[in-house]
Order: structure tokens, then C-alpha cells, then sequence
């Protein structure tokens, strides 16, 4: 049997895809630098040559193989690949891709081409990549369908994002309750071929509604005669198509599920949610929380254009411009101090920091807890006093630390005293703010990780600055 | 059929036994309080009551359920809870918390109890909660063990956290190559039970060695009396014990696996890696990347002793405080410029702050490109390239808007030229410091988000204030 370690087969199939990748460039500089009748017969061949082995590389791969390399390659290089990709291969990469890099693919697809794509998928994949294509397209493609994929289609659009209903597929396998497993079973055989992620079959009543399910292992350990019935588990975790897709997933980490049912308001049996798409889903969330903490919306192409890609980051960069100005406006209170007291320029920032920091933590943990619903009404008290204790606690000895290295090399100890005081105050209020906004943010129905890291160290900074220069000002002058 | 809402019915459970326990605190209050010949007996058992109650509704819950509960309740809740537990439950739900509560629970557990538990596990399931265990409690259950499940245990103890060896089960269906499809089934149906995740029987050779795998679906459609190596896929993926458990998780999402084979170096079937476990490893990696950002090594309980969590924090807070004292040195190298000139004070921070942010955008970014192995030796240059390229167009743009409030707010065109230049100039050292520390990280064998942020921050903090009052003591005084 073939030994296949996938990572090591990914880099080496990329590492082969870019050898080829570059000769192409250095042949394609020859050909083009020779116009007119001096062009050199030898080197176009040898270009084409270079294509058709890129071609014979690429038709062998698996398609998230291939998806994984377009992800990987800089633009130019990526049309060169996408331009070599057999239709059949290149529909499932593109449903793999991620959805700024299928927007770029969108870009260097011509019209007729992308539709011709476009109709290898089926309605769920279709509905899937539907928010990256043209209008056009979409409407083009929308009247080309048959009509009961059209309306599988048309009610899936109907679910947003992030609901159960965006990610289930409608590939099922779905028996009547009145079958013996016998009849199960050559009901099974006459398909040929079960939908990927089939470890059970569906059992429904005479009006569609799903009455349990059969697992594909109680199906070959049953005996024959007896009734579907014996073998079905009635007793299933399901899901409506309205519900939270990140609870689903939740629950399938929870019970270990392979695939589960989806029912519509009446039980009536729609769709199937698989744990691919539940695993999929995961990683999306981690992906975006990380990027979401810094203030980008999401996904980002690594090689999109410096333009595009800086206007994305402006939000976020307004807003902690705002706030900075806000800070600097606090300092600007304190200009007479300064100028008496020129130490407390130099000490302000670690003051501001290290409230920035402490709170940071403390927010990574509520945010954290709030994401896996272990944050109870009741835990959110508990919490508040033990942040604060700890805030004190921190505060206490981070605070006597910081006051000393003021003290030595200010060779003050009253500057010494209001440093530690400015550093335990501050404490306690990032411990304060860090338990504060996330919860906040929570209640408010909105996502406690998107912004929380600008608006904590905006009060981390602008608190730190005010206590310790009006612990100054009231104190050593 | 019942239908199931998993998270409505988890909620529902868990504010049940919150009832439940706050019955209890009451009456176990009033039962305390009447010490001697005047105690209640009435009060007592009403308090008793309410244990069989708790009880009861405990006994009917999923163990994974359970754990949720028990991450859920702060500790004295959680004791009351798990003395409650029968020991069927506490087992699973003991394997099914996070480490932080699983120690908690280690403590709240006599030393006999804890072996009683224990000694319900396989070995798999020991060797996975082994981490949190005592030594003396470890040697005990070793010695307690069959042979064979001693061996296994003693195997799995060899695989480093973080390789497949260490996730992987070793529950497994393997049938001998020279079977025919009714022989396999009869094998299938002589175990009466197969074990969870199990999508397709290994086929193996008279020395053990892989030679393939047969899907259940396969086994349900192939005719009885065909050779089994007909419906044999040779082609499947499959890893060694030492891969790294990262690079397995990223198969398993994009060749969408239920479960692969595990064979050692001699090509020998040694294990399985199932899909809920890749599951719990990425949502553990995605849990404990968003920790390591702010400088938290891992799982932290919610409800651990205030003293505890502060002392958990101070790695990171002394490395910020290092950080943050070189930064205050910098600035105290400019006192003489900053009594002269009070403004650069208060606008100081602001320069530094959108440095901050625009490198943590950066690195959040290439974090997420290394992450997803995006990030070609090749591509790097090129990154640079752009992010230097986003970088002077971000400062331009927003170097001229903080110019202008500068220019405003202190009359003085030149002190607005400064501003911008300096913002110009730490937006370029952002982009390079943003690439560079994560990429650094990577090539040297380190996780690059671990530590990434605090090396950003301090770089462009000092950065920040060195190139501010630098310039503005050389074209300001």
C-alpha cells in the first residue's frame, strides 16, 4: 500500500508546482523578449512543454491539494496554475478555497468560463460560494438550474450565515420505518454509492418526519428479517435550520457526532449536518477571532494589493487614533507638571502598559470562558471579586517593584510612592475593564472579542496617564 | 421521536442543579446552624431530599454534560456536585473536563475514590488525564494493570503531547487480508459492538502490516463472496506516532477523514486517529493560541484561587515590565528636550500607539499565514514588500491627519511636520518588526504567536519615542 503523509506530500507538490512556475516565467521572458519573425521556435516549444508537464502535475492532484496551492502562490503565479486546471478539478478547488482567494479567481475567470464552472457544483456548494460572485452570474446560473434544484438552492439563501441551515447538505440517506433491515439494506445497494460522512441512515414516517436513526454499524450487526424499527435509535441529537451553527458545533465536540439531522419547524426531515463542515466551521471561528482582536474584518488575500489590503485595516486604525488623541489630550492637562517634574514623562508609559497588559489577560480569560458558555449569570460576581483580588495582589507586588526602580533612579521616594500607587489603582481598574467589556459587549448581543483590545487599552492608557500624573500633581509639587 | 435541542437542554439542565445547589447552601446553613440536641431533624432531611434529587437528575445526564457543568460551577458548587456522581459517570466526565478543573477535581477526591475512578478507564483514556495525576496515584493503577493494558499504557506514555502517538485510540477493527466480504461481516457481527468513529475496517497481513482499508458502506454494497481485497482502498492517508498532531488535524480537515490509520515505522497498524479527537485538539490550539497571545500558558479554572491565577500571570508581566522600563529609559534620554518643549509629552504616546497597531494587524495576519502553512520561503520577500508598501501608504495618510492635530492644537507647523514624520517612519518599522518577529519565531522552531505581541509592542514603543523626540530635538530646539 502507498504510504501517504500528507504534509510532506503537500510541501513537495507545491515545491514540484513552483519549479515549474518559475521555468514558465524564465521561458515566457525568452519568447516574449524575441517579437516578429525572430521569435525563437525552440523556446515557445519549450514553453509549452513546461505548461503541458504543469498540466499533467496539476490533473493528479486531490482538489484541496490544489486549493492549498492557490492559496499559497502570489497572483501572477496563481493565474498561471488556474489557467492549467481541468474544469472537473477546478469547481471542487474552487468551493475549498478560502473566500478572498476566491474572489481573486472570480477576477481572472472570464464570464462563460466561470458559469461553465459553476454548474459542475451542486445547489449547497453553489449557495456556498454564492457571496463571491458577480450579481450576473448568479442570476444567470439561478434560471439555467432545474427546478428542484433551483428551489433546494432559493431556500437555502434563505439561511444567513452562521446558522445551521448555511452549512447542512441535503446529501442524506433517508429509509421509511416500515422496512425490515433486509430491505434497508438492498435499498442501500441499489445507490451504488452513499454521500460522503455517512454513518447513519435516517429513518422518516409516510409525512417526511424523522422518526431516528439507524447507524451503518447496527445495520451490518442486525439480523435481516427484523424490522427497521429494532435497530433505530429514536433518541438522536438534531438540529433546526434556524440554529446557531457554532452550537451545533459545539455539540458535535461534545458527542462526538459523524453527522446529525437537520428537521424544519414541523419535523419534517431537510438536510444532515456533517462534522467536515462542523470542523470547517471551528477553524473558521479561530481564524477570524484572532483577526477580529486586531481589528480586521476578516479574511485578507496574503497577496492582495498594498491598496486594497490598507484601506481594510482603516476602521480600526480611526479608532485608535480617536482614542489615542483622547489620551494625549489627558496628558496635555498635566503639561505644567511635566515641565516641573520631567521624570514623569519617562515613567507615565509603564504605568499605561502594564494596566494594558494586566487587562489584557484578564479579558482573554472572560472572552474565552464566554466562547464555551461557561461564564454563568451568577459566575459573573464570583469573577468581578476574584479579578479584582488578583488586580490587588498583582498590583501590590508588580506596584513596590516599579515604585523602587523609580525611587533609585529618580533618588525619590516620594516619586517611588506615587508610582506604586498609580501602577495598584490601574490594577484594578484594567482588572475592572477587562472583566467588564467582554461581558458588556456579550449582554449587548454583540461579540465580545471584536474591539474589546482598543477600548480596554484606551482606558488602561488614558486611566494610567490621568492617576499618575494627578497623584503628581497633588502629591510632589 | 425526542428531539433534542442540545444547547436549550444543556442550559436547562444546568440552571436545575443551580436550583438544586441553592436549595442545599440554604438548608445546609439552617441544618449547621442548630448544632446539638436543638438540630432540626425536620430541616435535615429536607437537606437530604435534596441530595437524592440531585442525585437523580445527575444519574440520567450525558457525561460530557456533566464536565460542562462541572467547568460551569465554582468550587463549592462543584464539590456538591461531584460527591453526588455515581462513579459510571465520574469517570467519563473526569476524562471529558479541561485540565485546570480535572486537577480541581483531583483535589476534591480522596485518594481511595480517585483510584476507584481511575481503575474505570482504559488505558487510552488514563494515559490522556495522566498529566493531572499525582506520581504516587500513577504507580499505584501501573502496578494494578494487566499486562497488556500495561504495555499499551506504557507505550502511549512515550508520545510527547502535541503527536499523534499521543491522541491517537487504540480501538480499532482490523481483519486479515486473505478474508472474503461475508467473512469480514461475520467477524463485524461476532464483536456485537464496534468501536466509536469506526467509518471502515483496516485490513491487515499475517505480520501486521497495513495493507489497507475497507469502508463500512463498502462492506454494506460489495456481494458477500467477493475477496475482500476488492473492496480494499490501498490509497488511504495514514500517519506515524510521531507526527505532529497539527499536521494530522489539517488532513483530516482537508481530505475530510472520519478516521485514519496510525502504523508505526515498520509499517505495523498500531492505532487510530478519530475525527472528535482532531476536533478537540484544533478547538485546545485555537483556545490556547488566543491565551499565549496575552502570555498565559494554558488553561486557566475560571474559579481557581485568586492567588493562584496572579501567579500564573507574572512570567508575562515581568517580561512587559523589562520591556516598559527600556522604553521609560528612552524617553529619559529626551528630558531635557521634553521640559523645553511640553507638547511632545502628551503626543508622544500616540505615535507609539499607532505603531502598535498597525504591527499587531500585521503580525496577526502572517501569525494566521504560518498557521495554515500559506507562507512560502519565496513568499516572505514579497511579503515584505507589501506590508512596507501598506506601511508608507498608511503613514502618509495618517501621518498628515495626526500632523494637522498637532499643527492645531500647538500652533506650530513644524512640530506638525515632526509628528508626521515620525508616524511615517514607525508605521515602516511596524511592517518589518510585523513580519520579522513571527517569521523569526518560525525559522528558529518557535510557536510565532507565543511572546509575538510584547517583542511588537516594546519595539514599536521604543521605536515610537526615539524617532518623535529625536527628530523633534533636532529640527525643533
Amino acid at each position: 500500500m502507498t504510504t501517504i503523509r500528507s504534509q510532506a506530500r503537500l510541501q513537495q507538490n507545491l515545491a514540484e508546482i513552483t519549479r515549474l512556475l518559475e521555468r514558465h516565467r524564465v521561458l515566457d521572458t525568452l519568447t516574449h523578449r524575441q517579437e516578429g519573425p525572430r521569435r525563437d521556435l525552440l523556446e515557445n516549444l519549450q514553453r509549452r512543454q513546461n505548461l503541458v508537464e504543469l498540466q499533467r502535475r496539476l490533473r493528479t492532484m486531490h482538489a484541496a491539494d490544489l486549493a492549498y496551492i492557490l492559496e499559497a502562490l502570489p497572483l501572477d503565479d496563481r493565474r498561471v496554475v488556474w489557467e492549467q486546471v481541468t474544469p472537473e478539478l477546478a469547481g471542487p478547488a474552487f468551493v475549498e478555497v478560502s473566500n478572498a482567494v476566491r474572489e481573486s479567481l472570480v477576477e481572472l475567470t472570464s464570464h462563460d468560463d466561470l458559469v461553465r464552472l459553476l454548474s459542475t457544483l451542486d445547489a449547497g456548494e453553489l449557495h456556498y460560494v454564492s457571496t463571491s460572485l458577480p450579481e450576473e452570474v448568479l442570476n444567470e446560473l439561478s434560471v439555467a438550474f432545474e427546478s428542484n434544484e433551483r428551489s433546494a438552492f432559493e431556500d437555502s439563501v434563505g439561511y444567513g450565515e452562521g446558522t445551521v441551515g448555511y452549512h447542512m447538505t441535503r446529501e442524506l440517506v433517508a429509509i421509511p420505518d416500515s422496512y425490515t433491515v433486509q430491505q434497508a439494506l438492498d435499498d442501500l445497494r441499489a445507490r451504488r454509492e452513499l454521500p460522503p460522512q455517512t454513518d447513519r441512515v435516517y429513518v422518516i414516517d409516510g409525512r417526511s418526519q424523522l422518526r431516528g436513526a439507524v447507524p451503518l454499524q447496527a445495520l451490518l450487526l442486525s439480523d435481516p428479517g427484523a424490522p427497521i424499527a429494532g435497530a433505530t435509535d429514536a433518541d438522536i441529537i438534531n438540529f433546526n435550520p434556524g440554529d446557531k451553527a457554532g452550537d451545533a458545533v459545539k455539540a458535535f465536540e461534545r458527542y462526538n457526532l459523524v453527522s446529525a439531522p437537520v428537521v424544519d419547524d414541523r419535523g419534517k426531515l431537510i438536510g444532515r449536518l456533517t462534522v467536515d463542515a462542523a470542523m470547517d466551521f471551528l477553524r473558521e471561528q479561530s481564524n477570524l477571532e484572532a483577526l477580529k482582536r486586531v481589528g480586521l474584518s476578516g479574511d485578507e488575500d496574503l497577496f492582495a494589493a498594498p491598496w486594497q489590503s490598507a484601506r481594510n485595516r482603516w476602521p480600526w486604525l480611526g479608532i485608535n487614533l480617536l482614542t489615542a488623541f483622547v489620551a494625549s489630550r489627558i496628558i496635555g492637562q498635566f503639561e505644567g507638571t511635566i515641565v516641573r517634574l520631567s521624570a514623569l514623562a519617562a515613567l507615565m508609559p509603564i504605568v499605561a502598559s502594564i494596566g494594558g497588559n494586566t487587562g489584557n489577560q484578564t479579558m482573554a480569560l472572560v472572552i474565552r470562558a464566554l466562547a464555551v458558555d461557561r461564564l454563568q449569570p451568577g459566575g459573573a460576581r464570583r469573577l468581578v471579586r476574584k479579578e479584582l483580588a488578583i488586580g490587588l495582589l498583582n498590583g501590590s507586588v508588580w506596584g513596590v517593584i516599579v515604585g523602587v526602580f523609580a525611587m533609585t533612579l529618580y533618588s525619590s521616594a516620594s516619586l517611588g510612592v506615587v508610582m506604586s500607587a498609580a501602577v495598584v489603582l490601574n490594577l484594578v481598574v484594567a482588572a475592572l475593564a477587562g472583566v467588564a467589556i467582554p461581558l458588556g459587549l456579550h449582554m449587548g448581543g454583540r461579540d465580545p472579542a471584536h474591539g474589546s483590545s482598543v477600548l480596554l487599552t484606551f482606558i488602561t492608557d488614558a486611566m494610567g496617564f490621568f492617576l499618575f500624573l494627578g497623584l503628581a500633581t497633588a502629591f510632589l509639587l
